[in-house]
């Protein structure tokens, strides 16, 4: 029989959770007292918040517990380079039934660890709770090294807007998983575990991003709120959307549009951003010297005009981005 | 018809929350990019984070969404004091069933920053997602101003226990709630919604304590907590526990030893310290100066011996302390 949290109890889980963690070289003190201690060098502290919440955004039958570690840790420090800061730490919440197993929780803590490794973030504390829903909170802080942060705001007519990473891929994984089906795995595992280009989206706000967002709404969403919060129009063209070989392909499997994927599909956590021409010549060169190849392409151009996203030619269809508030499964 | 969260959609909600926050002075960036910006002058960051579930930690027709929002802040502030630091900013994550209505996410949020309000703290961010179960994810930041964190490491044999604020009033509350009354409204109340004397627990870490923790799990396991850590005996009196007159006279009327309330009750988010007797003189001087007057009391001693908590007399029945993963209705 599974051993399960509650045969644990709250302070047997919590020191069965202590006992797998790394420390992380910016956590000053660790879990087991009221609150943890973060090094914040820079002075300014930057946070974002997630809640992963079970047949929402995740399901048990679709992905492991490690799996859903790593993205509910990656989605949190995309969001702290999305700023152009270093992720330092995170904190988890997580609201677990009575009946999961310990198992579960372990490969869960498991991929959050190897996730925040990536960066050399550590765990810095948590709580566990009981609930009839299966939650995980993640909030994660980073510092921004003496920089300013790459707000959405700052993108200027004239501009360029690239993408650093693959777009599109965890959307046709999770259309693949809708569909029953498990290949190819590389796209079904892009949507299980995204694998965020974090050192990329570092050396895009490094190479002079004037405003950067990770694509997790999707890119046209995405872009929009850089166009909003920036007043600006943004133009994009269907025929210059990266569309990989194996997107093609899933996409005829399935009789979609493989643009729709790349325009609206978010989770690859994926960077866009906007820049000016001299700065994207930097990016590619500081790109170029990644230990791991990233995909790098130029998607479209900021214009003056009413603040939006506008295709110049025939857009994907299917368009409308994430609402969290949407069916899942 | 109520309108709901799912009525207004993730966007709608979050703007209309954002329209009934209030900027906090350290919050340097609030909502609406990747991530918030709060400042952290000392160069280190306090973090800690809880999770509220209802019909766990609350009942909608027990409390009101103002009071839940007031608590799920209180909590988590109330842990950043008890590191002796300052409460700078938190963010939240809500999740939501479909049918919440929208009043009870505005009630909640006006929650939230009233007691954010107490200590200037900010509502810098969160995040909005469906779920069918309701939760709260709340993370909390402090600086500590250039001083070392109070640990629960650190009592030393010789010392005092103190305690500011009061305990057993929110156990008392909640008993009274399951027992189907609502009255006294003052005991009721302080289940729903604690008052933390977070000024005092300030004033504790400034006269000197050498171990410091809020009261959330219950007094003696709390204790404990300290006990372990700091590798000391604590001793407890029962005739020196504080009884105050209202607590009495619920237990009365519940058939209730109201000792128990007040040795294992949590919640009431009181701060017990350990201290030298000269800087429990300079503590009890430091808190007869706040504006509003703060139960006082010494509790127990610090003894050398086996790490534990025990009773010099006649110990309370029910000293079990609060375990997340047992009932709560």
């Amino acid at each position: 029989m599974d051993i399960s949290v509650s045969d644990a109890g709250e302070f047997g889980l919590i020191s069965r959770i202590r006992a797998r963690l790394r420390s992380g070289e910016s956590v000053l003190l660790g879990p087991g007292d009221d609150a943890a201690v973060v090094a914040s060098p820079d002075g300014r502290t930057v946070i974002t918040t997630d809640v992963l919440v079970e047949d929402v955004h995740f399901r048990r039958d679709w992905s492991s517990a490690y799996q859903v570690g790593r993205k509910a840790a990656a989605q949190n420090l995309a969001d702290i380079v999305a700023m152009g800061a270093r992720p330092t730490a995170i904190v988890v919440g997580l609201a677990a039934p009575r009946d999961l197993p310990l198992e579960w929780a372990d490969g869960l803590v498991d991929g959050l660890q190897d996730e925040c490794d990536l960066m050399r973030a550590g765990l810095a504390g948590g709580d566990v709770v009981r609930s009839a829903t299966l939650s995980i909170s993640v909030t994660a802080l980073g510092d921004l090294q003496g920089r300013p942060p790459v707000l959405r705001s700052g993108a200027e007519a004239g501009q360029v807007v690239v993408v650093a990473g693959r777009l599109g891929h965890a959307a046709a994984g999770l259309d693949l998983l809708r569909a029953g089906r498990r290949e190819p795995a590389a796209l079904v595992d892009a949507h299980r575990m995204p694998t965020v280009p974090y050192a990329a989206g570092l050396r895009l706000a490094a190479a002079g991003a004037t405003a950067l967002i990770d694509v997790s709404d999707g890119l046209v969403a995405d872009l929009g709120h850089i166009a909003r919060e920036s007043g600006v129009r943004i133009e994009l063209a269907s025929d210059d959307l990266p569309l990989p070989p194996e997107l093609v392909e899933a996409a005829l499997a399935l009789g979609i549009d493989p643009r729709s994927w790349v325009a609206a599909g978010g989770e690859d956590h994926a960077f866009a951003a906007t820049m000016s021409d001299e700065a994207a010549l930097r990016a590619v060169a500081m790109l170029a010297d990644l230990d791991g190849p990233v995909p790098f392409t130029q998607v479209g151009r900021v214009v003056a005009g009413d603040a939006g996203v506008v295709f110049v030619d025939e857009p994907p269809p299917n368009l409308a981005g994430h609402d969290h508030f949407a069916p899942y499964s």
